[in-house]
């Protein structure tokens, strides 16, 4: 590439260094770029650089570049990302550097971070690169800066970096699939295992997925036994409902305290994020920033929230409407078909299934376009952390879905009050469902092997001459991970045929336990072989999924009392007994408010952090204080007696002490956390 | 008195010095336990004293001890105490002792620290007085003491300390009741004034009332013109109550706005009282406290749970049976004398009157038979601090009170559907409530003054003597604060007829108004001059009473919806138009789901916190983060550098530097807070 010198990088000499980060820059980037963006991520702290590891892949004019980071680099910044680790004795508490050593596990960096928790360093430690003295991007002119633009937002804005992602380590992950996702294994998945390979979230919600398999199976034996033996009696039907609507509230509770051990284990649970960068699309005009009084772009919350309840907000009701529309005319569509059918019988039978196929595409159609809608409307909300926009994008699309998925199914029972039709309606939805998780299932691992020939046969004539470099470009060709949001929302739906219609179709239960056993297996083929490898940050809960599932708990009170009210059997039952329906109606109005009322009354009951987790928790807490007390006493003990001698007691003019010491502003610091 | 040398008294010296607090001992205290007790308060923090400065009243044998404390005390223990104060910049942060000159005001100790403060203060200090190398009490061989046993607890535990209050400041007192109870002053009270004279949940309950009878005002003007302009109609009178329903929401969530507003200015909103003193009268079998390892009296948080959810939530039960069972009866009478007075009428028209008697007779027995059983039961649950111990009582009573309150209103609406007699009864209810509100007030200043004569008689003939210790024993004679509770009560029950029936009697808010301005002044006079001046904690919130309003807000709902679903003109208005009693209800009830869903989703849209608090609070906190990671960068510019020179890349075990220096602990508690 002649003319500049080749940065000096680390990784050549020791071999053992494992690449964590993959940057790809675009093909024909300018040399000046990347020899610039090579000295600012290898340069000291105190220039203003990342003093990372980097080495310019295949050849020097490649477009690629591979980073990594010593070990203390990876201490140092686990301690200033705020990461918790298991002390010396026993408790998780927030790692120092300095103390590294009373840490467990810490001489062995390896195993002290996780392989997602370096990378996640990594990522936070380019985001933090800031420009120090550039007025534009070296080599890109019309790129400007500002002073403490965070660089690599810029070069992402810019389109000079085409992309970035953690490299997967084949060995680990060999094993890792070997454990979870083979169907000779039927043991629990190794959720600690997914943790440090692939992260928070991802493991969150694999133990989600498992904990919520595991926790239908009192429904599913109930439920079979209600069918099987013919259990169809009113009073078993009652007793069923009434048994899931409990089940359903215990459930999200014993979720919450699950969570919070492997969060506290994980050390997540107190993990601060607050003051995390903003993200790469945050825009606002140049302005004081109220917070940290720092000239940077600032956009103030109250504009935000105009937008959202003054645009998003009637957006979705506009959408809701058009789809609650779409399913009025279905219904009418479906009864003229049937009686056209009638009259003129058998010719057009296939003219039947019209209706249902066009509200099909319709909906589909519906949902993908509110999907685009919900992004565009979330970036204009200008959210400033990712873990917002992730919020709001999710609440978004989340109450619109659900409308799509059961406004038929409460149409039929609230409106028709049609409960056959509604049976028939969930039983071809379940087994629908199954039907194509199926096909996919059987689908994947076929796909799976073919790429796997490929670039086994691709691989095989290169592997010798530059094997790890060819392995980064095929994971870099792979398509990025989607994030999670479709896999929760299929458990939400599942949720949601499970407690808002069980009174109505007792087999739900069993059918989607054993959906879920396949699924846990195709979700983690999918994430260990089909996709990039993502960035997941630490996560102490399955964030507003949590609110979503209770509310679904909620729904089903309300619907479970009203279809047992209008079910043939209370009907005949009130008829014998000569009740009029409107005193039913004040029995299940009285019912369904106590049910409510327990429904609360039990999630304020179970406590949500087990108290071993609570009890650690305020051990660390209370041994902080004692330490910062007795330091300040310490401090104290010199410059009080000699206060004391000193003071006159009521002219309030005691001389302070003022030195600008260190201890000093140490202490006011120490106040201030 | 003899042998022993007087203790060196500084405020003898000073005649500014104000004595802050008095201890009352029994009569007959043994001297040598007063000479051990005033050297305990006075010794130096480091001999296990508390530096306080000890006056022993009228002479040397009185039972009499006067507590005051010097400048550069209170200030440390402010700290100690994690007291808020406003700094230089505007913000409020946890003050610093060392730093205190950059505190506004800190260098007038009177006008920095508030007299409740001051006394709050003197009170924790007194507290924290442990037992170092006694085996029992000096004097009293039978009260033995353990190591760290909290000195105070146990002279109160032994009845050795008769009393202890904080002392009245007559002029600022004086100054205070002008502005804030003299019937010329017609302008909102002097809240700040409040608070610093009498500290946190005083201020807090006058705050609340205020906000309360003022927010009584749209609903007033609303209600007087429904009536007034007989606008007596269906729509109108539906229009009024959703108007309510809406309305108890916003008020409880502007409500916790200006408490957050109050509490941050006041510093009290992010103190944290987790660490505070065990109560009095915690028991518990000596142990190993799991948080702080001491050795020391510990009872299990599961036995507590045990205790309450196994003993006192079925006592409550139970006694509200009675309370219903009570009602019952009393109905029962009611009709049984009604039916024999309309057959042998005129003869006995006052026995129309005993059942109404006989049941307020009981239910004021059952109140406070259950207050009684409620004190007993929480003090058995043996609840580790004063506040929890208040809260759990409170609910309790809270619980017991509203159903003894409300059961006959909810009995004569929901079951007899009587609207008529539920307007009789409300209006009856209210007037009465005036008539003997406006009776006590008159009868208050009355006392007060015979007392203030009697107390100026006495005074007079010895003012020139000692004045003020004869003052002092003025205050000790009086009966001491019985607390909040009643005073919320009596609001919860006020906004409980307010919002509950409101359709029915749509005058509520109005008479509620006119009573609250008179008993804003009530309450006032009370607390100033026929109470003992009281030990106030500083309160960040009204506590469970938040919860409690907003909990009749959900109530408000059901209950109104009901009312005007069975209410004549709806009935009139469905059989003009042919609608089903069973539409009715599933009308009543839909809107009834869907306002709780509107007053849900404003709860969670109205922020708790306004936003300019929201960002100092942030912006204090950006800046303690700064400040860390300033200090960890340059602690370790210098050893990184060594680092990465020495730095072997791969072997992972890089020496890490572990002087056990003064700034490696430092850094250690920066991480554990």
């Amino acid at each position: 590439m002649g003319s500049w010198t080749r940065p000096s990088c680390k990784c050549c000499i020791s071999k053992a260094v494992q690449p964590l980060v993959a940057l790809e820059l675009i093909e024909d980037i300018n040399m000046e770029t990347k020899r610039w963006l090579m000295t600012r991520l290898q340069a000291e702290k105190i220039v203003g650089g990342a003093e990372l590891m980097v080495h310019p892949g295949e050849d020097d004019d490649g477009n690629m570049l591979l980073v990594s980071a010593s070990q203390h680099v990876l201490l140092r910044a686990a301690e200033v990302v705020g990461l918790y680790k298991l002390y010396k004795d026993g408790s998780m508490i927030a790692f120092s550097y300095r103390d590294s050593r009373n840490f467990q596990n810490s001489d062995n960096i390896n195993e002290f971070l996780t392989l997602a928790e370096r990378q996640f360093i990594v990522l936070r430690t380019l985001e933090n690169i800031k420009a120090v003295d550039e007025k534009y991007i070296p080599g890109y002119p019309t790129e400007t800066l500002y002073p403490g633009e965070a660089i690599f937002n810029r070069l992402q804005k810019s389109k000079i970096l085409h992309t970035f992602y953690p490299l997967h380590d084949e060995q680990i992950l060999c094993k890792l699939g070997a454990r979870w996702h083979s169907y000779r294994n039927l043991s629990l998945q190794p959720i600690d295992s997914i943790y440090s390979y692939f992260g928070g979230s991802v493991a969150m919600y694999f133990s989600f997925l498992e904990f919520f398999t595991c926790s239908l199976m009192p429904i599913a034996v109930f439920g079979t036994a209600v069918v099987l033996l013919s259990m169809d009696t009113i009073d078993k039907c009652i007793l069923f409902s009434v048994f899931n609507m409990i089940w359903s509230t215990v459930v999200m509770e014993l979720w919450k305290r699950h969570s919070s051990v492997l969060s506290y284990t994980w050390g997540t649970m107190q993990m601060n994020s607050q003051f995390e960068e903003p993200r790469v699309d945050y825009k606002g005009s140049m302005g004081i920033n109220p917070i940290t009084h720092r000239y940077q772009p600032y956009y103030p919350a109250w504009r935000r929230k105009l937008k959202i309840w003054c645009v998003s907000v009637p957006v979705l009701c506009l959408f809701l409407s058009f789809s609650l529309f779409g399913m009025y005319v279905f219904f009418r569509m479906e009864a003229l078909v049937k009686t056209y059918y009638s009259e003129n019988d058998g010719c057009w039978a296939c003219a039947l299934y019209l209706p249902s196929i066009l509200h099909t595409l319709y909906v589909t159609g519906m949902n993908s376009l509110y999907k685009m809608v919900a992004e565009v409307l979330t970036e204009w909300e200008n959210h400033r952390l990712e873990s917002s926009y992730q919020n709001h994008l999710t609440i978004k699309v989340l109450v619109f879905r659900f409308v799509n998925c059961f406004a038929a199914l409460f149409y039929i029972s609230l409106y028709l009050q049609d409960l056959e039709l509604l049976r028939k309606k969930l039983a071809s939805l379940l087994v629908l469902t199954q039907i194509i998780n199926q096909l996919i299932e059987a689908l994947v691992p076929y796909l799976y092997k073919t790429i796997m020939r490929k670039g086994a046969g691709l691989k095989k004539t290169t592997m010798e001459n530059t094997p790890d470099i060819d392995k980064i470009k095929l994971q870099g060709e792979m398509s990025s991970f989607p994030g999670m949001f479709d896999e929760y929302m299929e458990l939400f739906v599942q949720f949601g045929y499970v407690s808002l219609f069980s009174c109505i179709y007792p087999l739900t239960a069993i059918l989607i336990m054993v959906n879920n056993v396949t699924e846990i297996r195709m979700d983690a083929m999918k994430l260990c072989h089909l996709f990039r490898k993502p960035f997941i940050s630490p996560a102490a809960n399955i964030g507003v999924w949590q609110t979503a599932f209770e509310m679904i708990g909620f729904l089903s009170v309300i619907s479970n009392c009203f279809l047992i009210s209008i079910s043939p059997q209370v009907e005949g039952y009130c008829a014998e007994n000569n009740i009029t329906p409107k005193n039913v109606l004040i029995w299940t109005v009285g019912i369904e408010h106590a049910l409510l009322a327990i429904k609360i009354i039990l999630a304020f009951a179970i406590p949500d952090v087990p108290q071993w987790v609570k009890l650690r928790i305020e051990r660390v807490e209370y041994q902080s204080l004692q330490a910062l007390k007795h330091k300040l006493a310490e401090a104290n003990k010199d410059d009080s007696k000699e206060m004391v001698a000193k003071e006159t007691l009521s002219d309030g003019t005691t001389g302070f002490n003022s030195t600008e010491s260190s201890l000093y502003t140490s202490k006011k610091q120490l106040n201030l956390l």
